[in-house]
């Protein structure tokens, strides 16, 4: 079997919640690791642009400088990849450029054929401000959070979403200044400890009618 | 087997693609769509808050008065159902009490044990403006989008997420306004029909090392 059952996907979701306390001796395997990466790469975006970096930080000095920029939420330390997921700051017609010409290269198409294609993109770029810009970077950047916490679960690593980190001092220590990308969000991954209390409490969500609709 | 190895999970995002020609025929059962229901319930969001509602549109007069205001893209109408993933406007205190009340109801605590974490919660956002809250709550809205699509994946379910929509005529179809509510995202979700050409195309990503860092 390949794929799960959808009884088997929600079980999955189940067993997934923000870990508290990672093992710090469990390490996820170079193995797994690089699959998971693989996973990021291929996270869906708008128009397939990809306005973002995914910064893994495994250097034990590395996650102990980000201990106090987070809150000192041990699971930056305590986790086997602290992952940084950052948003890129500005799209011009280049980045839709250098996408295109990625494009082309992957599916051996012709640049010309493309230009209405790259007009509609470059149009939509140009009628937004810096600002909306930058939301719909990090909304995408979202979407990866999104498919990262999923993915980890699917195949049993565990993951906490970090929203509580000082995404200024986080792009000063990883180098991110001037880059043209930005610290929207973290994701500590790796191990649950056995005595992390939190895996056994019941989920606190809204009751299907109050955040589903059906029409 | 009730999880899939790293292999199978990146077997699984190769599989999906943004879906362009769905097959109208091909509706999804109940019992795989009240999973992905339950899927979208279990969505993980900041503080664990689900600023957040999800509209399934399956009546077809409905879906039909979508299109024109979905670029008039086909997804909308051939699709199985076609999901609306709509952001709460605001958080207040209330909205806070509201959320640890459905935490006390859930894990049987005290609301009296839970006021530094309201507290916490509400100072929060009393240091954001309007906008930045709205900004959060798509934030999340987006992680939403992440999972579900990665969701999809696992279970054999195609899906076509939609930024092409315009929420202001999504919002009054859907009677969101004054809801407190409103329109980000799209995802049309249903099966592929055979003739889609994209289904096959190889997919278009940056190298990996242009999109990970390790350190």
């Amino acid at each position: 079997m390949d794929i799960l059952s959808p009884q088997q996907l929600i079980a999955r979701l189940e067993w997934r919640y923000a870990t508290k306390d990672f093992d710090p001796q469990q390490k996820i395997s170079s193995k797994v690791w690089d699959k998971i990466e693989e996973s990021l790469v291929l996270t869906p975006s708008s128009f397939g642009l990809q306005p973002w970096k995914f910064i893994s930080v495994t250097d034990q000095s590395t996650k102990e400088s980000l201990l106090e920029h987070s809150w000192h939420q041990r699971q930056v330390t305590d986790c086997s990849h602290m992952v940084v997921l950052c948003a890129k700051d500005n799209m011009t017609p280049a980045d839709v450029d250098a996408w295109l010409d990625q494009l082309c290269k992957v599916r051996n198409v012709s640049r010309d054929t493309l230009e209405g294609y790259a007009g509609m993109m470059t149009g939509f770029f140009a009628k937004m401000s810096a600002e909306e810009i930058s939301a719909w970077s990090k909304n995408q950047v979202y979407i990866a959070l999104g498919q990262l916490m999923a993915a980890a679960a699917v195949i049993g690593v565990d993951a906490c979403p970090m929203e509580g980190i000082v995404a200024d001092e986080y792009n000063r220590l990883l180098g991110l200044e001037g880059s043209g990308f930005s610290t929207s969000v973290g994701c500590a991954m790796g191990y649950r400890s056995m005595d992390d209390k939190y895996a056994e409490l019941p989920k606190v969500r809204y009751d299907h009618d109050h955040v589903i609709k059906n029409c």
